[in-house]
């Protein structure tokens, strides 16, 4: 493929940045990629591993003469990062974002930056519980879903380069408005992210159960929320904190839900438990009919 | 390794029992096996697999003659098979079962069998989503942990054998009494199990969000979910049935901490939730040192 992009700008070098920067090089999706990070052993790291072509101090200098610029920094940092951009953008820029939430973000950065560039809000939905720039490769984006949420009267043009440039990491790309992004994310992804780090804050908690217990017989299905909640804490103070609403109201039905299951347990309903769980599988066979998993036993951990 | 039983039987043949069939045909731990399950059209997959050397359509042929009996039953069925197969075990037998809770185990079966067996309940703590006969294989029980609950006054001969077998099919052993066994369980297992199938339930609900944007954008946390929610209905109702106490235990805590964690939500709390997010973290690097996980990206789905 031939590069879309002459210079690509990364705010923050983390998983998503660090996997784009592989990909975009693999491709050949841009001629050239800058970066910077707000901690200095990041900025290190990334010039050690020649990460981008140059790691500068700040994000006004990394984003001169970019045409593409993409901030991948926690939501609550990005209307600094707006702020000390804006005045440093090339004519024609396109600035995008990978943040969690959309209306958040688009508060945040839509009023700082300047006229003459194409703001298009970004969520690529990968990533593993990982992070800093050696947590990035190639592979992240194949086959996930990137959602981008243009605002109104936003550049057809801008638009189709930046969904080229997804298509070419190997994600596939969608388009929503950013208050139903946040309700489809608040379902997917904000809720069973909250409920995963209350369950495994739970198993901290409890002194019958000692903390070596936990952690031996996690297989029976714990694991798998301490995996969930193994991910990068300021991203996900971040989350809640900006997608406020729609999270509370999931989170509101999640404890109706959970009472009624909790009465039928105390009743002894084993009837509306086993209809209950029932329904559930069919979802399960749906998610591995759209690809976004594998059937393999155990995530393929076993006999791989 | 030299044959531990002359003949195992198995009451039930689904993930557990055919996963414990292979297990000790590849490693010689048994001279022959037997069993049976409730419906005709495993106990024809199992025939056409040669899954065991005989099929019985009862519970009481098959027991005939076995120095070692598998209960591989939902708990709710364990009383009826303890009563069918009392009168045909052969004297110094031993018992064992695989259920995922001890203490109404016990109570069901002990009580109907003769005192010329031995009786030894236990709880491999292994398993993937799926279910049946073709869905074992010999590795599920490597580096997992089976627990065994032996009763007061057993013979330790008897249970240093059935720790054999369980060692030879490549299981680590822990003995633990029942009512402790049946907590430990309820936080590693049964209560995450529940949560996982509410969370589920809720998706399932919700008419803004349709079922094919659940589906299509799982990978950002809700898979991981789906998965534990597409176990057996019929296993889990019984579980949550017979562990009601500890699995509502567990839950009255889940719900308090969850009630914390939405109001920091709610008021903006991001010290909170950072602290929160942050301790989570180390119990999943726990996880991962005692070899229960693997550290590869995204459980080693991508790139593998």
């Amino acid at each position: 493929m031939s590069a879309l992009y002459r210079r690509v700008a990364f705010i923050g070098l983390g998983l998503i940045a660090s996997s784009m920067a592989h990909a975009i090089r693999r491709a050949g999706l841009a001629e050239s990629m800058t970066g910077t990070a707000r901690s200095p052993e990041t900025r290190k790291t990334a010039r050690e591993m020649r990460l981008v072509d140059e790691v500068f101090e700040t994000a006004a200098e990394t984003v001169q003469g970019a045409d593409l610029v993409v901030i991948c920094a926690p939501v609550g940092a990005m209307e600094d990062i707006a702020r000390e951009i804006a005045p440093h953008l090339a004519e024609g820029a396109t600035v995008t974002d990978v943040g969690s939430v959309k209306q958040a973000v688009i508060a945040a950065v839509d009023p700082h930056l300047p006229a003459h560039v194409h703001f298009i809000p970004g969520h690529p939905l990968a990533g593993t519980e990982h992070s800093g720039p050696r947590s990035g490769f190639a592979e992240l984006f194949h086959n996930r879903w990137c959602i981008l949420t243009p605002l109104e009267g936003h550049d057809p043009a801008a638009l189709d380069q930046l969904t080229s440039l997804w298509r070419g990491m190997g994600a596939n790309v969608d388009l929503m408005d950013a208050p139903h992004h946040d309700l489809v994310l608040a379902v997917t992804s904000h809720t069973p992210h909250l409920i995963a780090y209350t369950m495994v804050g739970v198993a901290d908690d409890l002194r019958r159960v000692t903390d070596s217990e936990v952690i031996k017989y996690s297989a029976a299905g714990f694991r798998d929320f301490t995996r969930i909640a193994a991910s990068d804490p300021t991203m996900w103070r971040d989350v809640f904190l900006t997608n406020k609403e729609a999270t509370l109201e999931i989170l509101g039905r999640f404890t109706e839900e959970l009472f009624a299951l909790q009465r039928a347990i105390r009743r002894g309903d084993g009837a509306h438990l086993h209809a209950y769980f029932t329904r559930t599988r069919a979802i399960r066979r749906g998610i591995i009919e759209a690809g976004q998993d594998t059937d393999a036993p155990d995530f393929g951990r076993i006999k791989s």
